[in-house]
């Protein structure tokens, strides 16, 4: 896990340039996200210079969390410039299944990018890969298993997937890593998946194997909120010493918390 | 007001889910806010969903603090699908008074959504009663007599109406409570008002005596920002305590805080 | 520098209200920043409402971070009508030499409307001079001589500049003042220069003598970052800490801090 570990450094050192197309609600607490870990956010959404940004970008992030139209043209817009240029994609297909406009918009997604990783929740996830679930606002109430939605998703739309609850899943499904860093304080503040979402999108920026990568973000970004809440007492202190943790934690004592097991399928 | 303190027992135990159309200053903190006391945030500004999440939520916040015309537009929808649910709509107009845009659309709200209640400061709540009040940014110069400003908009629009100053008055036209929890340091941090929007929309979503709910946000709330005050030093600190308060502060510690004051008309 | 430093009582006693049309990552953080220091800040967006609101605010902020079209026609509104009242205003070209649009959209509000002060960083500035200057995201990589490049722009777009970077520059292409304070946490913020921009605008909505109030509000800013570095670990206790520093600060204080030099031409 010693090489997982080396990748913060290459994230550090690198400050990939990572281009946000996000939702309202968490783009500035993105931006400081970015920031403190040692990358380079840059958030346009317009149409007219979307594509122009994520060609230039390191790594693009589509979050539909509080999706427009125009929006909606910009990302389509982005993804297809950072096809073209081999630029990474991220895609976090927030509160997917509550509108049909939102499932509409993350099928299109789909169908029109190549996307590298998806990141979310197991009811996201789930329903991008045709089951059904229960969705709880834009959070899930999924009861299924993590680890068979994942690697189920990750097969029909072959890409990689990121799966974030108690146990958090990472698989291109064959291999699969699981991480078990994290707190339950992350519940209680709103932007700590979309974060994710583009901490992984950093990391698949400097990192040579997709899988790994991946699983390097998630437990980097759930041992940063191990630190923070040892360090606070409720959502507010949580959201500011996170962001500190993120700037403070170093390859030595990530490794130390480091609960990341590989299953080879 | 045993019974008005277990309100906040309910909102904890169902996590109803509440919609806010809000304005961009205030998204996080709002989010936040209501994660922090136990509800569920969503946000969808788009007109091709907003109906539809409007339909499902547990309460509608309707917020003009940045307005532009496609979210006027989802607003509209989002209201009328709400009241065709019997969703409660909680209006919040403001700085109405400061441009005629934002009148019109304030007005066009009160006539085609049956709200049922509006939160603001005396100038906002003095306009939509028709009186004149002098505006200051979003902020209310106002000097009348608060009480009777809301009874009187009470009255006119057939809604209840919260309005916040040194001392909040909660009202349907008929009953009144007044409540003097709070702290200064509330005016000094942006959102403070909207997110009360919000938060009382979480107390409607679960209360059956809409006045009493009302007035179970307002201390509630109040008191909370009175916890924050105690442990910070300025804004910055206040904002991040003010979230820790509101998961914090449980029936008990309230109740011994609690100022709230029935008057019957 | 007395002078210099009485402005800030002149802020907090006039509370000038502060029009910003700005970018969707820094909103929340400037309008608890323009509250923190004293000023009145408001927000609109909207061609609808965007040049009723510049008439009757202090001053008017332009920030082009997140442009949309719409954004843009706001823009341009706002703009002609804070010309015609005289009300001064202050633009913030962030990321411009990024893509075309943005080149484009800088370009024309630099054309249509009479800019009262330019607030950026070295590549930024160097490139509304019409300086080739590499970006990296919205950041500069730029390596020029920040005084050269400010002193240029100022004759050349005949407005004052504002050019942050190690070392602060403010000029009106004659005179120019340099400031030394400051702290490199405020690179690890998302919004420290958008603030910035605003917080100058609140000077110059009370101030006199242009460069003095530009210089005025650099170095009181710079002096508020000084003491919440001192108090804090990393970016997100920063973050709160700078807004209590910007709430707590003094004449006398400051003074004690400032490091401010008047250079004439």
């Amino acid at each position: 896990m010693n090489e997982i570990a080396s990748l913060l450094t290459s994230v550090r050192d690198r400050q990939p340039l990572i281009h946000n197309i996000t939702n309202q609600v968490v783009t500035n607490f993105t931006a400081n996200g970015l920031l403190a870990m040692g990358a380079s956010p840059v958030m346009a959404n317009a149409e007219e210079e979307a594509a122009d940004m994520a060609a230039v970008a390191d790594a693009l992030v589509l979050n539909i969390g509080t999706l427009t139209t125009p929006q909606v043209n910009a990302m389509l817009k982005a993804g297809q410039a950072a096809n073209q240029k081999g630029v990474p994609v991220v895609f976090d297909p927030v509160g997917v299944g509550a509108t049909s406009f939102r499932n509409m918009v993350a099928l299109r997604i789909l169908e029109e990018i190549d996307v590298s990783l998806i990141r979310g929740n197991a009811g996201e996830i789930a329903f991008l890969a045709g089951a059904d679930a229960e969705m709880k606002g834009v959070d899930s109430a999924f009861q299924g298993d993590g680890r068979r939605i994942a690697v189920e998703a990750a097969k029909q739309l072959e890409t990689a997937v990121v799966l974030t609850g108690e146990e958090d899943v990472i698989t291109d499904g064959n291999s699969l890593y699981l991480c078990g860093n994290g707190h339950q304080l992350q519940t209680k503040i709103t932007g700590a998946g979309c974060l994710l979402s583009s901490v992984t999108a950093a990391f698949l920026a400097v990192g040579g194997d997709k899988l790994s990568a991946a699983a390097a973000a998630v437990s980097y970004y759930g041992t940063a909120a191990e630190f923070a809440a040892s360090a606070s007492d409720g959502p507010g202190g949580f959201q500011s010493a996170f962001l500190d943790a993120l700037y403070q934690v170093e390859e030595e004592g990530w490794r130390k918390k480091m609960q990341l097991k590989r299953v080879d399928g």
